[in-house]
């Protein structure tokens, strides 16, 4: 099942993409939250009642006409991985690690899929990066690797764009990848029942103005989904709601000869396999 | 003027604190709305306004029959300096970075004044921080250090509690900040009207059952907070109720020959000056 938030004509609303056609229902048309925060509470018997509802008593909805909210507005933690694809940390410099590289996403950085990313007017070394997410459905500590993917309900895409010179003006890494609108996430949520176990094997694409920047395969991280949901949940309760971002392959701009950024006009794409594409334009921060 | 969120019989409550008195209201009992966050947004001349209400229309609470609440309970961003004291850079082996090293922390991590701190069930190296918290009370992007302490509504104490194994896995320090439990942040909320400009000056010490572990002045911070907020600024918007957690001063545990972790039944008081205790048992994870 592939859910999509968005507003229309200013009002919440929730759907369900199939064949490309968006099927769905405003806030308030029916006793359907249309939260996706709220709705994967009841795990996947409850997201199949929601769809169901959504096919028989929805409408369809313009692509065109609807504006995408990032699937989840407000995550309460947002955990991203650096350095979880061998060829990546090869590329940047930095040997690979044997615990993720972990830092922080604040949700005042995310946009949603097709709004706008914003090239900060303090840098012009905005860089994108092209990631899996998965995004946990059931609250958990200290949960096993092998039940670890019994606690993600679902994944998504994410453009991890990080404003370099800020990201290594020390060797904290976090100020350069929480700046507003620099982190963009969706188009939709799709449920785990979809893909394979973890979101592995899935192809992952990232574009530049149509060129090819990025192209991987999800199966290459290092720690993978299972294994993070378990380390993590060392350290703090997971929740329903809260966001794995998976970390990045090779082929980012910092780490090329000449090196490339993102720059005001330009639109960037991530897709992977089974997620749909993640596009947005850059624009110059106001 | 100092603010206390508490909650009474199980009802949150807000009420200010003078002479060792909490005059105060619970929620529903006026109009006056309990949450620091929503009573910040009007500045200083309403939280005049409030604490007049509350010291004509409320009640006396028995501090032995209130539970602590955070000031601040969910942050929208929770920014951390890292090496903000030379002696601190020093100790830990770190150079005096030339701009801070910043870390974010999880609001699920904030634990109020005497919550337990919780002992992680994965470490035996559960260190403590005493630091200064600058509150932000008017958004802004782009702030001039001229202009930064306007947005500074008040202070508090946070005593930054580290799991200095886990922080030091790989070069990113946040996994070991934000283990649940172990942010405490509190006794009360000061107006930045009752301290020295930028709550500098303060004489800031932290006692392990009693023991000075941490003693120093605020006045040391490299990077102060008109200047913090400056250069934060330039990132994003900051926000009505985010939270600057201003660094620590030497003396931490895990710089001490031999180390000193924190264990379970010790109690850890943060002092500073004009703020108040902030104190926390040390609890073992359930």
């Amino acid at each position: 099942m592939q859910f999509t938030s968005f507003t229309y004509q200013g009002k919440a609303g929730i759907g369900i993409t199939e064949g490309g056609t968006l099927r769905g229902m405003l806030q308030g048309e029916s006793d359907v939250p249309v939260a996706l925060d709220q709705l994967i509470a009841g795990g996947l018997p409850a997201l199949r009642d929601v769809a169901a509802k959504l096919k028989s008593s929805g409408r369809d909805f313009d692509l065109a006409e609807i504006k995408y909210l990032a699937p989840f507005a407000n995550p309460g933690k947002i955990v991203c991985l650096g350095l979880n694809y061998r060829d990546h940390s090869a590329e940047s410099g930095f040997q690979q690690p044997t615990y993720p590289a972990l830092f922080n996403r604040f949700p005042s950085s995310l946009v949603a899929h097709e709004a706008p990313l914003v090239l900060p007017r303090v840098s012009s070394s905005f860089d994108y990066e092209g990631e899996l997410v998965a995004v946990i459905g059931k609250p958990g500590r200290h949960i096993s690797k092998d039940d670890a993917l019994d606690h993600v309900i679902g994944y998504s895409i994410f453009n991890d764009g990080s404003v370099r010179d800020y990201q290594f003006k020390t060797a904290q890494w976090a100020i350069g990848k929480n700046f507003d609108g620099t982190g963009a996430f969706g188009p939709t949520f799709v449920t785990a029942d979809a893909l394979p176990p973890g979101g592995a094997g899935l192809r992952l694409q990232t574009r530049l103005d149509g060129q090819v920047m990025q192209d991987a395969n999800t199966t290459d991280m290092v720690f993978d989904v299972a294994t993070t949901v378990a380390l993590l949940s060392e350290c703090f309760v997971l929740q329903t709601g809260d966001v794995l971002v998976m970390g990045t392959p090779s082929g980012v701009g910092v780490a090329r000869n000449p090196k490339v950024y993102m720059t005001a006009g330009q639109v960037c794409e991530v897709e992977i396999e089974g997620l749909g594409v993640l596009s947005n334009p850059v624009t110059a921060e106001a």
